[in-house]
């Protein structure tokens, strides 16, 4: 966030998924569970879950250390990676962000970049895990590393495919030191300039954490 | 946060502890488990670690479906109540928070209020539970509840005593709509005015959730 930042008044919007029992996950990943170890129903003094999950549940982060070894852990990421002027694109291709694309959105050093692409309405709508979700390509990776964005946002599960480019697209990113935020709910957003705000869970040596994240429109031109 | 509140350049100070595998924990709570599912260092593609905890753990919220029947759970918490102007209020009293100390801090309506106690510089130290934390008594839960504050924070594992004013203090609280920060580490915090930003994780229909916290100074003098 910059000096010539104003905060607005208008309200947040939430762009984090709820998370619950046995929701969407990567296919071969631990679920989520949330189960009562006490109940007020039950006559218990208080009501008390325990959670079991992996790490890359829902609104997520990845730290280097997911696809690098020896890179950077989710505590140690600097807290002004997620918090500041944010740019939403809205991605028109429906297979994965190519190199062409970006080019028309004249992005540049430091942003912070979060894509809407056509899984805000269709992948999060499936119960079930979406194959053939929209993600970024390889080469579009190399590019968002040669411009040098501070942060990169996908609205669903991971920035790479599900096929193809999964740990290429990672290693391009995350070997760039470009922070990545997964597992996004963007359909109530309109492309645009929002204040973001996401603060993963401080997980010591982590190579990953869970998040919540949270938009506001900003008023009047600001600088990145 | 109001129209009148100028973001400052100062860096944000992280008022979250950090999570990692059997942590101090709430007596007979679940523990916090962090285990590597697969491990780059072990010859896989990726690290993946998944967690296992009570949502209690570390830096938290506590939502009133925690103590009350049919109260509200976490994910409807608005998120105005953990972002926005705080004030950091310093406790002389070891034992507990007491109404007469209150008094002294002309606190008013709708403020978010974080106790800096005896814990931030004694509790956090110790890799065991300490039993004897500096906690708010339930008379002055009852005095918060009547001036009807928005959010109250403190600097251990939970807002009532261990062994007082635990249901006590936890019913006052939340029966009067206030949403509680457990867990909070000031020890790097002078008293004062802040920016407040605390995002719980967003837990579908759960009473409580890990989070987490960070305070900057604000800059010039600020409405509530």
């Amino acid at each position: 966030m910059t000096q010539d930042t104003q905060l607005t008044t208008t309200s947040w919007i939430d762009i984090s998924v709820p998370l619950y029992t046995n929701m969407v996950h990567w296919p071969g990943d631990p679920t989520v569970q949330i189960e009562r170890v006490t109940d007020l129903d039950q006559g218990d003094v208080a009501t008390l879950s325990k959670v079991s999950m992996s790490v890359h549940s829902g609104t997520h982060m990845d730290a280097p250390a997911h696809f690098l070894k020896g890179g950077a852990s989710i505590d140690k990421m600097p807290i002004e990676a997620t918090i500041g002027r944010a740019r939403v694109i809205e991605i028109q291709d429906i297979e994965s962000i190519k190199p062409e694309e970006l080019e028309r959105h004249n992005i540049r050093i430091a942003e912070r970049i979060l894509f809407k692409t056509k899984n805000s309405t269709r992948a999060w709508q499936s119960a079930s895990f979406v194959k053939d979700f929209v993600y970024i390509s390889q080469e579009a990776a190399q590019y968002l590393a040669k411009v040098q964005v501070q942060t990169v946002g996908i609205d669903y599960l991971s920035v790479g495919g599900f096929t193809k480019d999964g740990p290429e697209t990672h290693h391009a990113l995350l070997g760039a030191g470009i922070w990545v935020i997964e597992g996004l709910h963007l359909s109530q957003v309109q492309p645009g300039t929002y204040e973001l705000v996401c603060l993963p869970l401080k997980m010591l040596g982590c190579e990953g954490a869970p998040a919540r994240a949270i938009l506001r429109p900003l008023v009047g031109t600001q600088k990145a």
